[in-house]
C-alpha cells in the first residue's frame, strides 16, 4: 500500500556518510521544490560524520555505551579520492585546487561537511541521541523507535515512524575470536577498534593478526612510526604485497604462552603486543531480532533487495544503507540513499516478494566467481550502476579503471602506493603529490595535507 | 500490600558477590524448610563471580556489550581476608589450613565458589543472559524485564516479577573526564577498567590520575614489574602515603600538549603513558529512568532506605545491593542480602514512607561528619551493625579494629602493608605469612598463593 506523505516518518539512524547521504538527497528534493515526508536523524556521537570523527576514548562513552570509532592518528585514506569523489560536489569544487590523492581524517571530514552544507543536511539530525530499541507492529505496520537524550539522560517518549533506515556501519564493533592461551599474554591485546595512534608502538615487537586492510594499514603505520618488527598472522595466506624490511607473514596464529606465538607452520617468536585486525561484527543491539540483518562482511549481504531493502519483517520499510564490504564507499552510499529515497517517496515502486528474493538470490549466487580484487571490484561496480540506472543517478559512478590503477599501484608496493596521482573522473584534474612520501610525512593535519 | 508466595517472582540481575549473596540465602532459607518464592537472577558473564573473574577482552565483548571485567593480573586484595570473611564459611573451613592475609584473584574467587556450593546457589543462575530493560508497571504494580540469551543470539519473552534486586555493581563504567588536549597525547591513553598487566608498562614513564584504591595499586604495581617512574596527579592533594622512590605526587593535571603534562602548579613532565584510575560511574543503562539509582561514589548513596530499598517508585519491591562505596565488602553485601531476604519474604516490615526518608536522611546528614578513613570505617562498621541487628543476621561483623590495623600498616609503608598478618574474627587463627613480600612475588596463581 502506498502510503501518503502525512502518514510517513522517516527514522534515520546514524549520521556518518551513509545516513547523511539519506539527509543530503531529501533535503535536496525539497530544496527543488518536492515535498518531503518529516525526518528524523538519531546521531550517538556529539556529531556527524560516523567513523571519519576521532575520538581519543576507547571502550565506553560517557554514558557507559560503546564507543563508536575506530579511527586512529595519521591514517591516510586507502583509495585515492578519485574512487569516492561526489559527481555534485567535486574536490576542486570544495577545496578550490588540487590536492594529493590520498587525504587524511581531517580532509575527508571537511569534505562531507562541505557538500551536507550545500543543503543544510544536519537539520535532521539529533545530535548526542541513541537509539535503544526498534520494533515493527504488525498491526499498525510501522515501527516503534525509543530513543534515549544522552546530554539530558532521560529516555524520550516512544515515537511511530513508517519508515526505518539503518546506517549505523559496519566497522565498529569487534571481531575477537580466541586464540589458545591470549588470556596467558602478559602485554596489551588490542583489537584495531582500539588502535588510536601508532607511535604507542614504537621499539615493540608486534602480531598482527589478520590480512585485509586494517592489518595492513595498521602494519605499515606501526612501521613507519618506529615498531621493531611485525610479523603478520593470517588464515589467507599471504598477502602477496611488498612489504618493507620490517614487516614479516607467517600462518596462522595457533596458540600464545606467555610471550611466544605459535604458528599452524610449527614456528614461534616472541612478540610484546598483539594486535587482533581481525574485522567487524554486524551488531545492532537496538534492533528486534526479526529486524536485524545477521550477515559476514561480504559485499552482498542476504536478505536486502538491491542491498538495502529489509525483505524479511517490516513490509519492505526497513532499508539498510551501507552494509556491504566496500570498494566503492562513499558514492556507494550515496547512489543507494539516493534509491532509498526515490522507493520512500513512491517515485520507485518494489517488485512482488518472490521477484526480490529471486533478485537478491541471483547476485548472490554470483558471489561465488568473486575471488580477486579485480573480480570484488567488477561486482560492486555492476551493483552500483545497476542502482544509478534504476534510480535516476543523474551520474555514472563507474570509476573500475581507477581501481585497477590501485590494484597495481599496490602490488608494485605497499610503500609508495599513497605517493601515487589519480585523475579525477569528474573534472578532469589531475591530484598533485604530497609534499612528502608517505613513509616520510608524520603530520596528518589538514593545514600539513591542504596547504 | 503484602504478597502471597504465589505472586512473588524474584529478578535478580548480576551474578557477583551481591548478586550471588542473595542467591546463598534463599538457598540456605530453603534448605532449612522455607518455602521461597520463583527466583531467577540474570548474569552476562559467562560464570558467576562478578569482578573476580578476569576477562582478557577489553572494551566490549563478543555481543557488542561493554565487558564488566575492571580485573588484573597480580592483584592482591587490599583488604586483608579476616576484613571480608564470611562467619559461616571462614577461609579456616575453606582451605584447611591457615594462608596469607592478602590473596590474590583466583583464590577469592575460589573461596567465593566454595560459599555458593554449601547450598547449590547457582541454580538459579542464567549465565550468558543479558538484562535490556527493567520497567514499573504502576497498574499491576509490577515489573517488565526483557533480557536476551546472548548464546542464542535471541531476546527472551519479556516476564513480570515482583520483586528486582540489582546487583550489577559500580566498578564497570568509567568515569573519565577530558583533560585539555588530551587528544593530542601520542601514547596510550586508558582508564583503570582497560587494565590488565603491569608488564605491558615496563620501561615507560606513567602519569597516573586519580588518588584512590585504583591509582594506590596500579601505581604499585607498575613500579614492581619495572616502569621507569609513575607520577600521580590528584585534585585531593597527596595521598599522604609512603610509596617507593619511583612514585612522585603532583598536584590536578591541567593540560596536555604532546607528551607533555602540566600540572596546576605549573610543573610539566614528559611521559609515555596517561592512566586514568579516575573512578566509576553508577550506570544502570537497563533500567527506566524512574527506577535509576543516580550518585556519586558514597558510603550512603541517595534514596535508598538502609542503603537497599529504592524509595522512588516501585513500591519498595526494588532493591539494589553493594551500592555504596566500600570498606566492608563482601560481609556487607551478605548481610544487606540476608535483610533483604527477609523483606521480601515479609519476615520484616518495611516501615511507612515518611519513616523511610526521615532514616535515609539521618544518614546522609552524617555524611558531613566522614572526612578520614576511620571516619568512613566507623560510619560503615554502624550502617553493618544496624542491618546484622534489623535482621537477625546470626554473627557480629564489626571488624572495625582489623581496619585501624591496616591504617596503620598503609601509613607505615605502602611497599609493605601487604606483608602483614591478622588474626581471624571467627576462627581465631592467624593468617601465615607469604613465602615472599608482596613486593617480590611475582606469581599470583591459586597454586603459588596457597600450596
Amino acid at each position: 500500500m502506498a502510503l501518503s506523505m502525512e502518514m510517513m516518518r522517516i527514522c534515520v539512524i546514524g549520521a556518518g556518510p551513509s545516513g547523511m547521504s539519506m539527509l543530503y538527497h531529501l533535503a535536496k528534493m525539497e530544496e527543488q521544490g518536492k515535498r518531503i515526508p518529516d525526518v528524523v536523524c538519531y546521531e550517538k556521537q556529539s556529531d556527524c560524520g560516523g567513523l571519519w570523527n576521532f575520538d581519543w576514548r576507547t571502550g565506553v562513552d560517557e554514558h557507559g555505551e560503546p564507543i563508536h570509532c575506530s579511527m586512529y592518528r595519521h591514517l591516510w585514506t586507502n583509495l585515492p579520492k578519485e574512487c569516492f569523489e561526489f559527481p555534485d560536489y567535486t574536490f576542486d569544487q570544495h577545496f578550490g585546487k588540487a590536492i594529493p590523492s590520498f587525504p587524511t581524517r581531517e580532509v575527508i571530514l571537511d569534505y562531507l561537511n562541505g557538500r551536507w552544507k550545500t543543503v543544510n543536511a544536519k537539520k535532521f539530525v539529533r545530535l548526542n541521541t541513541i537509539v535503544k530499541n526498534v520494533i515493527h507492529n504488525p498491526d499498525k505496520d510501522n515501527f516503534t523507535v525509543w530513543a534515549r537524550d544522552q546530554d539530558d539522560e532521560k529516555d524520550l517518549p516512544p515515537e511511530q515512524f513508517s519508515h526505518i533506515v539503518v546506517a549505523t556501519g559496519h566497522y565498529s564493533f569487534p571481531n575477537m575470536p580466541y586464540f589458545k592461551g591470549v588470556e596467558t599474554f602478559p602485554g596489551r591485546v588490542l583489537h584495531s577498534h582500539d588502535f588510536r595512534d601508532a607511535r604507542e608502538f614504537t621499539g615493540k615487537r608486534l602480531l598482527v593478526i589478520g590480512s585485509r586492510y586494517s592489518a595492513e594499514d595498521i602494519s605499515l603505520q606501526c612501521v613507519k612510526f618506529g615498531a621493531t618488527n611485525v610479523v603478520c598472522s593470517s588464515r589467507s595466506g599471504p598477502m602477496g604485497l611488498k612489504w618493507p624490511a620490517e614487516i614479516q607473514e607467517r600462518p596462522l596464529l595457533e596458540r600464545i604462552e606467555g610471550q611466544t606465538v605459535y604458528f599452524k607452520d610449527g614456528t614461534s617468536t616472541e612478540v610484546d603486543v598483539v594486535i587482533y585486525c581481525t574485522g567487524y561484527k554486524h551488531t545492532f543491539n537496538f534492533l528486534a531480532d526479526n529486524l536485524r540483518l545477521q550477515t559476514e562482511n561480504t559485499i552482498y549481504p542476504p536478505n536486502l533487495y538491491k542491498g538495502i531493502i529489509w525483505v524479511k519483517a517490516g513490509n519492505k520499510r526497513l532499508m539498510y544503507i551501507g552494509m556491504q564490504d566496500q570498494y566503492y564507499t562513499m558514492t556507494m552510499f550515496d547512489v543507494q540513499s539516493f534509491w532509498a529515497c526515490r522507493v520512500i517517496l513512491g517515485e520507485m515502486i518494489l517488485p512482488e516478494n518472490a521477484t526480490m528474493e529471486t533478485d537478491i538470490a541471483r547476485w548472490i549466487q554470483r558471489l561465488e566467481n568473486v575471488t580477486s580484487f579485480a573480480d570484488a571490484v567488477d561486482f560492486q561496480t555492476e551493483y552500483v550502476m545497476d542502482l544509478c540506472r534504476e534510480s535516476g543517478y543523474q551520474h555514472n559512478l563507474d570509476v573500475k579503471y581507477l581501481f585497477t590503477d590501485l590494484d597495481r599501484n599496490r602490488k608494485e608496493s605497499m610503500i609508495t602506493c599513497r605517493d601515487n596521482v589519480f585523475k579525477s573522473k569528474f573534472t578532469g584534474t589531475v591530484s598533485n603529490k604530497h609534499t612528502k612520501p608517505f613513509m616520510d610525512a608524520f603530520d596528518d593535519s589538514y593545514d600539513a595535507f591542504v596547504n
